[in-house]
């Protein structure tokens, strides 16, 4: 219940935490067509397997990078200046937008004209651009007409995730079972713009975030999370916000959404957004309720309206929209266990009622379309009647809402606006199919995006890991991002040890499922982490997993720091006991006789042991 | 790294914060046909709907309580004396067993001989049982004589946990795909006879471990959780291992598997039997390994049969049994990211090649049965070969072990002895049902057990979730047991709030493949959970929840105190934005008009939010 301080320059600094590069981590570019495509990797370096072993050199690992110039040590970070605009010439040199002369939203015009408000303000040098009048600057308009944008060609480069030189065995990977996604060897930007032309992915990119390091959202691409932050009116000022922006994204949020609601919600949004590589997704009618003091009934179309253009000329990437909730499907929820759970959606359905009208997000959806493709904002039409509870999974209110968000994708895709789709919520194991079949056939395709699901709901305090089991699940299914959920859920506002935790349950989760979709690559880390296992590298079983910093705290609560980084044991089960050592041994003897396992055993077992206590019974290895 | 202190009867102490009952939570006991069979429940009481709502009753809820006599207040706890011997009469009246006049394991006296152990002895004023010549007394045995035991009815009455008197509501439940079990609506001691005989499930209970509160696993029964503890040679002493058993039931640890390494495990195990009211497993094979210093090749089939003997006059209620490992299977895994991950498994597998012998456990596999019923000792036969790697998921050198197991089911089931298999271990989403088929088919539906599996290797620190994910998936598809990992796993030996952190975590994977399978009541804890949350009922919230300390640490983090949790919002959205808080405001004013949502609302909106500004615009309610 803190009041939000001045948010003064001075404070206006990024936690060293969440900015210092991993352990053994570089960031590497990998430049494309032109010497501006330059698309960030996270390269781990690996140590050779020990010379008992064979000696072998380990080849650096690539692994996706979300945490844009943070953990660059050669770029200097001073969030008052934001980002680096990259995407700058792109959008200049597609020559179909225009700067404008000021803010066109009331509103954003408004607090700029506020000057009690220049002490928290981001000092922007620049005015927004929107299209020029009768042109469409959607990435899926481009990818209609035929043309691979710099964007297009980004993306490709980042999911392929260099995989050259490494060996059979790291590239090794199982089939997968994909249940119909079409993901090919390798992906072009080619593949890319005919994904996105199709409709089957988007890149949310505002012509307003040229800081944005573009990603791509679709169920023939790498499984996506998001991560919300965003303070209520009960806590947290904007520099938390930004600050957990950047910790998400360094545990590897690929979007982030601020919910922030609340008096400064606008200079917030900025803030974040100037410092975000990320796409940034809002849910445009939270603001708008502030607006109206919080009286649902009082919304109307024009206050939204300039809510979007005011947010779309900032940057923000993806709008959650809520125009599915109908009229009509309102009364369906009545007999609901826990009602309408969906903020946004329960401020609709109030409005609905309140007017006994058709929700004016369903009305307007045309011209709120014509607002999305002057910036190149996309829809993340949103599931407003998702279900709250077990219970409610998959009723008529759920289904009705999302066979009218299929309706509304046909819609946006005749404006070239590019869409994904909000799933749920609360849904039991063996009825989360079901979610995603019904949302791949109503919805053409258009990529999913769902928030867990909770496959329990009596887990308060652990729904990071009740919906995680959900995500795994439909991620596998089809889905093509997951919206994390944090230990807090259902009980207070995540903290930045929520926000890790969300975060890597929810990598783990969306990894799970691209291995089990058998997306090309996907198993090289988790190989390269079995192989440093069985040769005892333990920093780099550290430096392979999600969480390094975890992981290497947690050994070295058990065992001495710098003898047990080189035992051959670990200390779970200590060096008599130690299944992977016996294993080594019975290999390491064998590659010494030159002979097959069996043998070796046979005839050397013995030898080893009376060799193990001569050579004095060390279980330790100097490094 | 401490070495084991004197384990002085003074610190023979249970941690009060193991032991003190949940909040509104009270221990009742449902009794059987006979005044000795007296099944304890966990009855969490329920606080009305507020009188805004409807002031309805709710009554209490009874769930599945495994925390033994230490959660009731009536029952004084002296671990020192243990806990009541609840099945000595049902034992006795058998009149099939004979109490021995001394320890036949050499071993165990050589024990019980050494004055130096008196310090560190657990005082049993009674010597073992045995089944007197030529008697078989394994649950298994009766069964199949048409007998139903008092361990029979009592888990009959525990599975149906007294659902009397709950509404229509709270009872409702979906379906659920049960992928072929055949799970009754009401569990009867004849059904739970029925299926021990025909080996679709079991009860661990040995003779010697009448203190037990009997459990059942099996398909068609609860899904039930395992909780490894044990020390090794590195750390922890005996009453950190008491602890850690009494602080694993309490969080709901269905059975505890002791995997002590080290010198005292003798002492160890007895005092976590003698204080035990969940069933105890060990693998023998390590404390055998202990008698020949490590030096898997000495290892002999009279060490390992004298182990066995030790441990089933002890009480252990069932033993992990690497028979599967045959000689042949070894050169399998030559080819492996991971060789061998399987303590029990690379022992075996370096005693078979050091020989070239078949498994001494495999060629004596009809001795141990004969072991095994005369004190009702059940096989788990151990998977020695499973997976450490994804890498290795579903290969060869599993499924040769697990057709084997299957096979030596069939031979223990000749001795009428029960029988569960243990399951890997690392294997991919898409991979794991072929698993369960495959165990359903060789096995022949004897109760499957797996560790995880994992479904990515990539997060070490997090593996409790990368395997809650497994572990969900094989509940649903039909796994009876499901052991936890904890976030140390691969790292280090867990402490206490890892041992609950895993818990928990499998406590979610079991109840959430209850609710997949349609388990009869299975949604009633989650329609009580969600009805209090939709009536903002936050005590009862937090009650109803797995973990009710961390969901009410977690809530006043943020929220104050006491207005806190009577407040009819949530931290997280604050007054505005709460949707349950707008659904229930509809519902509300619906049902004081007597109309119909819509017209209530067309009509009164307004008057609503009028009433609440005249009202003083208070958001906290006093309670």
């Amino acid at each position: 219940m803190n009041a939000t301080p001045p948010f003064l320059n001075t404070t206006a600094e990024v936690d060293q935490a969440a900015v210092q590069p991993f352990a053994n981590s570089r960031k590497v570019y990998v430049q494309g067509s032109r010497p501006d495509i330059r698309v960030p990797m996270r390269e781990i370096s690996l140590s050779d397997t020990p010379a008992s072993m064979g000696a072998e050199k380990n080849p650096p690992i690539c692994v996706y990078d979300t945490s844009g110039a943070y953990t660059d040590p050669a770029v200097k970070i001073d969030i008052r200046q934001g980002l680096p605009a990259i995407r700058a010439p792109w959008i200049d040199n597609r020559n179909d937008t225009e700067q404008l002369s000021a803010l066109t939203s009331q509103y954003g015009q408004q607090r700029l004209d506020d000057s009690s408000l220049g002490e928290l303000r981001f000092n922007l040098h620049r005015t927004p651009r929107r299209a020029k009048p009768g042109m469409n600057v959607s990435q899926m308009h481009y990818a209609r007409k035929g043309i691979v944008t710099p964007e297009m060609e980004y993306v490709a480069i980042r999911e392929n995730q260099r995989r050259e030189g490494l060996s059979e065995l790291i590239l090794s990977q199982h089939q997968g079972e994909s249940f119909g996604a079409a993901i090919p060897k390798l992906i072009t930007p080619e593949f890319v713009r005919d994904e996105i032309a199709r409709g089957r992915a988007i890149i949310p990119a505002n012509i307003n975030h040229p800081e944005l390091e573009p990603a791509i959202i679709g169920r023939n691409f790498l499984t996506k999370i998001n991560a919300n932050i965003g303070n209520s009116a009960l806590a947290s000022s904007i520099s938390e916000e930004v600050e957990k922006m950047v910790w998400g994204i360094r545990w590897g949020g690929d979007t982030v959404m601020d919910l922030s609601t609340g008096k400064n919600i606008h200079e917030t949004r900025e803030w974040i957004i100037r410092n975000s590589p990320v796409p940034i997704g809002t849910v445009p009618i939270y603001q708008a309720l502030e607006k109206v003091e919080g009286r649902a009934e009082e919304l109307t179309w024009e206050i939204f309206r300039d809510t979007l253009i005011e947010q779309a000329e900032q940057g923000v990437d993806y709008f959650t929209i809520h125009a599915g909730v109908r009229l009509a499907y309102v009364p369906m929820t009545a007999k609901r266990m826990t009602g309408i759970v969906s903020r946004g959606g329960s401020i609709l359905a109030k409005w609905c009622l309140a007017h006994h009208q058709e929700n004016f997000l369903y009305t307007h959806f045309e011209e709120t379309c014509e607002i999305m493709k002057a910036y190149d904002v996309a829809f993340s039409l949103g599931d407003g009647l998702r279900p709250g509870s077990l219970y409610d999974a998959n009723d008529e209110a759920q289904f009705a809402e999302l066979i009218t968000l299929g309706e509304l994708t046909k819609t946006a895709w005749k404006h070239d606006v590019q869409v994904m789709i909000e799933g749920p919520g609360h849904v039991p194991m063996h009825m989360i199919k079901e979610n995603m079949d019904m949302q791949l056939k109503h919805c053409d395709e258009a990529p999913f995006y769902t928030l867990g699901p909770l496959v329990t709901d009596i887990a308060p305090g652990y729904d990071h890991i009740t919906s995680g089991i959900g995500a795994a699940m439909i991620g596998w299914y089809g889905c093509a991002m997951l919206c994390y959920v944090t230990p807090k859920e259902h009980l207070g506002l995540p903290d930045k040890q929520d926000v890790r935790e969300g975060i890597i349950t929810y990598k783990i989760a969306a990894h799970a499922a691209d291995l089990a979709k058998g997306h090309p690559g996907a198993q090289i880390r988790d190989n390269s982490m079995s192989k440093a296992r069985f040769e005892f590298r333990w920093e780099d079983q550290f430096n392979l997993g999600l969480d390094p910093d975890k992981a290497r705290e947690f050994h070295d609560e058990t065992m001495p720091k710098d003898s047990g980084k080189v035992a051959h044991f670990c200390s779970m089960c200590g060096p008599k006991f130690c299944s992977m050592k016996i294993s080594q041994d019975v290999r390491d003897y064998a590659a010494a006789q030159g002979v097959s396992e069996n043998e070796a055993l046979e005839k050397g077992m013995h030898d080893k042991s009376v060799e193990f206590v001569e050579s004095g019974a060390q279980v330790y290895h100097k490094a």
